[in-house]
């Protein structure tokens, strides 16, 4: 039987010119392949969290884009322009806080305006060329994602020791990424030497991606992993079960404040409580320089029945109850020990 | 329509010898009220959570052991001692943490001797009137109770200001008690005067007592109350919106370190981060001086299909994923800004 590590998180067929997705909001439950032909079908994906992880949103946006490029039947390059942009715009507007959206919308558009101004020197204006050419970009920037997350994993793992108890929250994990994940990239490279680690894994409230994905795909590699609810991280901290938190990270300001999947502010604090380091596993792509602190980062608010109604087989609390329900917190950069990159090991975005 | 608030949350009916208790895991959707007449169904109501919170667990014991003991029939002293010591020790072993249940069968048990020595004085050994008088300590274990907690209300609002933002976990409630609650009497106390209090309830996973039951009964009474999932609790504190922590308790060692619903560590951690002021409100009943620190307290774990599949649709996880779920932990005394009891307001329970 395939193990959900035998899927591709994010996967393009250049045949029909389909992008493929895990439709995560089925995990664990229902392995299911969703094809994305449509803009909308793409927005859906990313703003439903069936595509989630901010590396992985990345991959699936620019493999959206290249799709719907693709589809574009016009040999007039100014009006091939207008749809890419609006399409490019539209994507980018499915959700605010991971910066990995709009950089790898970006690069989809940097290379756009490269090939096109080649061509236009070249005054051979062939937008099957530029087709193709976004499409290959849409492959670099997973092929990257791979080896990022690769290099993460080593410089990570030479922060543990084996036997640790490590502490994770959300999903940075395969299922967020391409492969290896960030925040678990050392733990599968460590299980691989046979470390041993003891994972803890926060459930994850309102939409339990630790205990849908990541508790679901460490325990189908074999790793040690124990669920827990968020509000219990306190209690195995305080039993010195916890050798390091590692998490993974949605966008990161220039003075190293970190937005991240709520809770994530919460497992730091408890950690710089309880003297245990606190490590943010992330590709330098997930640093945004554009905003100064974290009080610059958008911070995404869903839909309340998330928290009173999803999941459940019935409404959780009374009618009318207020309810707030951000999907991310920002963990102060003095909380964090260091941010674990494919360029190394950092204490501030400043230093990399 | 009644409200929730109109509800006893612990009842009994001396005509018919029966125990009455709002079945508080059908809310909110449904209020019930359960007749409890064997040991086994007051065993079940308590190991269910059908009636829960240190003090009406205490309360419900009390009846129960009072109406099981008008059941015995028996003219012969020693085999109703005999009976009345099994059925205590029986109901005594349906939860290990809240101090409360063997306090209150504690309280019958004295009453029990008390007036067994009179009448063996008094050489007029009738079995109706020891079932009377424990009948009679019942009663009174309840009228204390709504004293006690209307005592830590007054106690309680003494330290906070109108417009204060309150944060509590679990249900301390109307709902764990006969009346006001314990850390939600300064709440109502202060909501009947006009404080304008903004009250955030974690929603307390697993069984979600502040979304179900924290939530409910406060907005049923006006009171403007937030839900937000456990692990959101930094991010309000983070923006200041918190200017108190308010929870109850299930046994406090003498050292002041505190047994509560799981997740009581993390939020008196965050507290202490943010500079707010962590407050435990208990009746002194909850004081357990045998027990030197925490370390001393027993821990209940419950089944972990409360983590993995309790309210879901489907399984949360993947099958054979390693579960932790204990159902309370244990603050450090030395996170604890004070005890509100109804004696008045202690820094540890070596002063009181």
């Amino acid at each position: 039987m395939k193990s959900i590590l035998d899927y591709e998180t994010v996967d393009y067929d250049r045949d029909l010119n389909i992008v493929k997705i895990i439709d995560q909001t089925k995990l664990p439950s229902d392995i299911q392949i969703e094809e994305l032909t449509t803009s909308q079908q793409v927005w859906d994906a990313i703003y439903l969290l069936k595509v989630r992880g901010a590396p992985a949103i990345g991959v699936a946006a620019a493999f959206g884009l290249a799709m719907l490029a693709c589809q574009i039947e016009t040999t007039d390059l100014d009006e091939f322009e207008r749809e890419l942009i609006s399409k490019k715009d539209f994507i980018n507007s499915s959700r605010p806080t991971a910066v990995n959206l709009s950089w790898a919308l970006g690069r989809i558009m940097d290379r756009y305006r490269e090939v096109k101004n080649r061509l236009i020197k070249e005054e051979n204006i062939d937008i099957s060329i530029i087709k193709n050419t976004l499409l290959d970009e849409a492959y670099k920037i997973k092929e990257e994602d791979i080896l990022v997350c690769r290099s993460i994993g080593e410089y990570g793992l030479s922060l543990l020791k084996p036997g640790d108890g490590i502490l994770t929250h959300c999903n940075a994990g395969q299922l967020a990424t391409c492969k290896y994940g960030t925040a678990t990239a050392p733990i599968y490279l460590g299980h691989e030497k046979g470390y041993g680690f003891h994972v803890f894994a926060d459930e994850t409230r309102p939409l339990l991606q630790g205990a849908r994905l990541t508790a679901f795909e460490l325990s189908s590699a074999g790793v040690d992993v124990t669920l827990i609810c968020d509000n219990m991280a306190a209690s195995v901290m305080a039993k010195g079960k916890v050798n390091a938190v590692l998490v993974g990270c949605d966008r990161v300001a220039a003075n190293g404040d970190t937005a991240n999947k709520i809770g994530t502010l919460m497992t730091a604090v408890l950690a710089k409580h309880y003297n245990i380091p606190f490590y943010v596993c992330a590709p330098t792509s997930t640093i945004d320089m554009t905003a100064e602190t974290g009080a610059d980062i958008v911070i995404e608010q869903r839909d309340v029945k998330e928290v009173s109604h999803m999941w459940y087989k019935e409404p959780m609390t009374a009618e009318n109850v207020k309810i707030y329900n951000p999907a991310f917190d920002v963990t102060d950069g003095s909380l964090i020990t260091g941010f674990i990159t494919e360029k190394g090991i950092f204490k501030s975005p400043k230093e990399m």
